[in-house]
């Protein structure tokens, strides 16, 4: 059974995955299926990261979008799990870039065997993944996978080319955002409208849908990292600006902050100064910062839910609705913090 | 213009690239193609990688069978691109893991810009060469080009797990190489000959004769590590046993040698000592150990010429060969080593 989905988080009753509880079931046993198509001697590696990795958040919009614009269908499954083993690969390599230990409380990859085998786990879930894709009758699929996961790839060298590096718009943070994350939304999202035979319309909500859902959980996630507490969302925070990483609300945050304070920042990020909370509070257009962050995020999934207006009304749109409900909620959440 | 194959090391004239000059340097040019359509900046980091990595062996195979098979056409050269930025992904991720500073006497991806960054350069031009295979009107070809990726991931993750580990069997040992280096070497044999049309017995043929002669050229250069002096070679060699990577001439060593000297083989390789030619050469099973890898892969050659000759006799076919006869001659070398 799938992990309880972060959407979930902090009592929330999303009842979005409840609805296809049994479609995401088929997703998981499709994903230990396709471990078991592994060399015997490679098989206990992906077992363990398909076993521990995920909140199948992709297969979950897979379905959601197959039932809102068709009939769930087998290739609809097919499209969750393959893009699932993808973003599976994606966390096995971004593990080793961050040197992280542990992801949803168990050992990571590269802590268990070394950054070496992390590297060539990556590399296998992620061809599996593609070969799987070309089991799809049609071309235009298994081309759209291929080139959602480059652009993922190309979004995270892009982030990481970029560390440090002031002269970073906000142009540039959402086009970044939107490859490394928004990529695979959509992709999940366009794809499966596209598998259900709509036009092209709503083909193109449905990929708006995607890319604005993803992009505003990268936006909550990257404001998470800076006021979000430790214990509330059991994860590390804290991290991005120690890594570089320009997030949305620091980019506002030196378009608004004073002269002074500005050099201030500036200096701190060139020197790779460890800028703690007391640092950022202590600036009074940091709350402003994140508010403008929390809100373009806000806008985004109320742009999104006009997308979603363009299909008919069912249990699938409602419950693709709510996603954005407690993304929202989410968002609300950080306000406050 | 490709640079000149290691094929051709040592002063010897293999014409075989020769009479597909035009052919390789179409592919450079398609290389160069490919290069561009990556983001703007993540372009620059994709060239590095294409103007320094490769022999090109991989697109000369898929020209050579295709003209022994056929009229070389555009599919085979695209199969050759596809195949060799498979091979740079590949190369770019085994840097990282062997921890390796240069290649072909310039600074690696990871040397360069970082282990992160190479991770991702990797996977970019992993998923790049993907999605270029689903241009193939014919879903067959992107299959196994995948499928042949996942088997070069599978290769390694299994060599990495048996290092030090003295219950490898040959049977294992040439189980990882024909993963490892075979399959994407069978894949450009049999891929081209499909494209081609011949019939299933030319296609397996083909598919035979691809991966036995990486197989032997696996052989050559574990023997090589061994024996081989770096000034002649230029590279970094005697690595593979500091890795506890055990290879086929340490496989009949340990096989061959009396009790006492098997034992204190296996006692350093366990305890991860040094164990340099010195030692090894004191054990005097050592020189037939090396002889029998050798004869070994000049089997394997004499194999792949029987496929061979069941197409047609052309000037394509005679370059096939001239690759074997080289490959023979460096084996030869080393057994005056």
């Amino acid at each position: 059974m799938p992990e309880k989905s972060k959407l979930k988080q902090g009592n929330a009753t999303a009842s979005s995955f409840d609805l296809i509880k049994e479609e995401l079931a088929s997703v998981e046993q499709s994903l230990s299926g396709q471990v078991r198509q592994f060399d015997p001697g490679v098989e206990p590696y992906v077992s363990y990261i398909c076993d521990t990795a995920g909140k199948r958040i992709r297969p979950a919009l897979s379905i959601l979008v197959g039932g809102a614009t068709g009939k769930v269908s087998d290739d609809h499954l097919k499209l969750g799990t393959i893009l699932e083993l993808i973003h599976m690969a994606t966390l096995v390599h971004d593990d080793i870039i961050d040197g992280a230990n542990t992801r949803r409380k168990v050992p990571t990859a590269n802590c268990k065997w070394g950054d070496g085998m992390a590297v060539l786990l990556g590399d296998a879930l992620f061809s599996h993944a593609l070969m799987l894709s070309t089991e799809f009758d049609d071309l235009v699929l298994s081309r759209s996978i291929a080139s959602a996961s480059r652009e993922v790839c190309q979004g995270e060298i892009l982030q990481t080319q970029r560390r440090f590096d002031l002269t970073l718009t906000k142009k540039d943070y959402f086009n970044i955002i939107g490859m490394k994350t928004g990529a695979l939304f959509a992709a999940a999202t366009e794809l499966s409208a596209y598998i259900s035979g709509v036009s092209p319309e709503i083909r193109a909500a449905m990929k708006d849908f995607g890319m604005k859902l993803g992009t505003a959980y990268q936006i909550y996630d990257d404001c998470l990292d800076l006021v979000g507490t430790e214990e509330q969302f059991g994860k590390t925070l804290r991290t991005d600006l120690e890594k570089g990483k320009l997030t949305l609300p620091m980019l506002y945050l030196l378009e608004e902050a004073g002269d002074t304070q500005r050099e201030i920042l500036q200096k701190r990020i060139i020197q790779q100064e460890e800028l703690d909370l007391t640092v950022l509070a202590g600036i009074a257009e940091y709350q402003g910062a994140i508010g403008r962050s929390l809100q373009y995020a806000t806008d985004l999934l109320q742009e999104a839910r006009e997308s979603l207006s363009l299909v008919n009304v069912s249990a699938y749109r409602d419950a693709l609705a709510e996603m954005l409900d407690f993304l929202l909620k989410l968002l609300g959440s950080l306000q406050k913090a």
